[in-house]
């Protein structure tokens, strides 16, 4: 099922975001400017308007708040990781970032900006127990989700292994790890692994990573958001290649 | 006049990340889980509970959602620029961050996060159009404000040029920059100047700088958020110093 974005502003901030929607729902009778505002920006991106009875959008609202407008948010064209492999094809430097079950969407978005900032070429996220791509990871990724491949994988093992395979070094980020980012070698073909925001990585997960690198931390708080530590640890990468530059 | 905060998650997620609080407002007849809760931790902080009739809540709420529950939060104590300067002495490495007019609470927290990592010793705040230490601060700062001495100026050049006097390089970030972070000398005593969400340095500002520096950006999208770029900044300076290890 496609999800539904409810009331003015987020629809209107869906489809300046380039949220991938496929239609507008509009309450007969709704107008004012935040509507004129929503039909101009859907004929702009050359999506269709239609005008319903309140009762249709009451129907289908979740929130219960849709204020007369409503979007369709189109299926997220997710990229199978065999297209990335064989776009990357033999470059020696390659970054994919593995998020170990991100639970909350907006984090997902956020990683996604560092990732397409340092020139990751994908991001995988697994397809159970994660978040997944929607109007809230849009709004965080401003506007990277539409240009990042993302691949949505059963088995995030496998496709650590398949990666391996294919010259890639898995780097586990884990507090627990005793190398210092800094001291790893970031380089080349990795694939970074993030753990989640409660659990990080899991046992199977780690068991497979090649090495696990951890970021310094002077304050007595713990640590960064997952966004964060990946900026950092992307941008790590990115310094040592030429995308850095 | 200090900030209300309303309703039951919003006032047991500020207990729970020890934003101050001078009191908790219940309505005279709330009960259940949650309220026994939210005694719980105000209790375990020792701060005290009233009871008052739903009107007053009525009458002191903004936003109308109050639940039967409010609390005021406690003035933040800001820390004059002074003292922070005393803490540090003599010591050659220091990093001060200078927030030039960030206008979203929520990622004034996440840089103190990141600052307070890094092993940041303050962030200075100007007192004019700019977020302020609030409850949003709060949470999105996940601990680090109870921690991070904040320094709130009537004018940030007046504090740059203070800071410079004291030995400290002043480096403001910017995508303007034609230096990469990467080969600025972001070392030693460092105020790092990170501009506002939609402006980025102020004109007077940035000519107040030592030098200007970038991060690279390899995407199509533009750039990391505030925060994001702090985290990367901040912890380039904690690699070149002994609080990166």
């Amino acid at each position: 099922m496609s999800a539904l974005i409810e009331g003015r502003n987020a629809v209107t901030e869906a489809l300046r975001a380039g949220v991938p929607v496929s239609a507008v729902l509009l309450a007969s009778g709704a107008k004012g400017a935040p509507v004129d505002e929503i039909r101009r920006l859907a004929a702009a991106r050359g999506i269709g308007v239609r005008t319903v009875s309140r009762r249709v959008l009451d129907e289908r609202s979740v929130r219960g708040a849709h204020q007369g407008v409503m979007a369709e948010m189109a299926p997220f064209a997710y990229t199978p990781l065999a297209e990335v492999l064989e776009r990357v094809g033999e470059r020696e430097a390659s970054l994919i970032i593995v998020l170990d079950h991100i639970t909350d969407e907006g984090n997902l978005g956020a990683v996604a900006r560092c990732a397409e900032v340092a020139g990751a070429d994908a991001l995988v996220i697994p397809k159970a127990r994660s978040a997944a791509v929607g109007p809230a990871a849009y709004k965080t990724s401003a506007g990277a989700l539409a240009h990042l491949p993302v691949v949505r994988a059963s088995n995030l093992v496998r496709v650590l292994e398949e990666l391996k395979e294919t010259g890639y070094w898995a780097a586990g980020a884990t507090e627990a790890a005793s190398t210092l980012a800094w001291d790893a070698p970031l380089e080349g073909r990795i694939a970074l692994v993030m753990g989640s925001e409660g659990e990080g990585l899991s046992r199977l997960v780690e068991k497979t990573c090649d090495f696990t690198v951890r970021l310094p931390v002077a304050g007595r708080v713990g640590s960064l958001n997952v966004a964060q530590a990946t900026a950092v640890l992307a941008l790590e990468w990115a310094r040592r290649t030429s995308t850095g530059r």
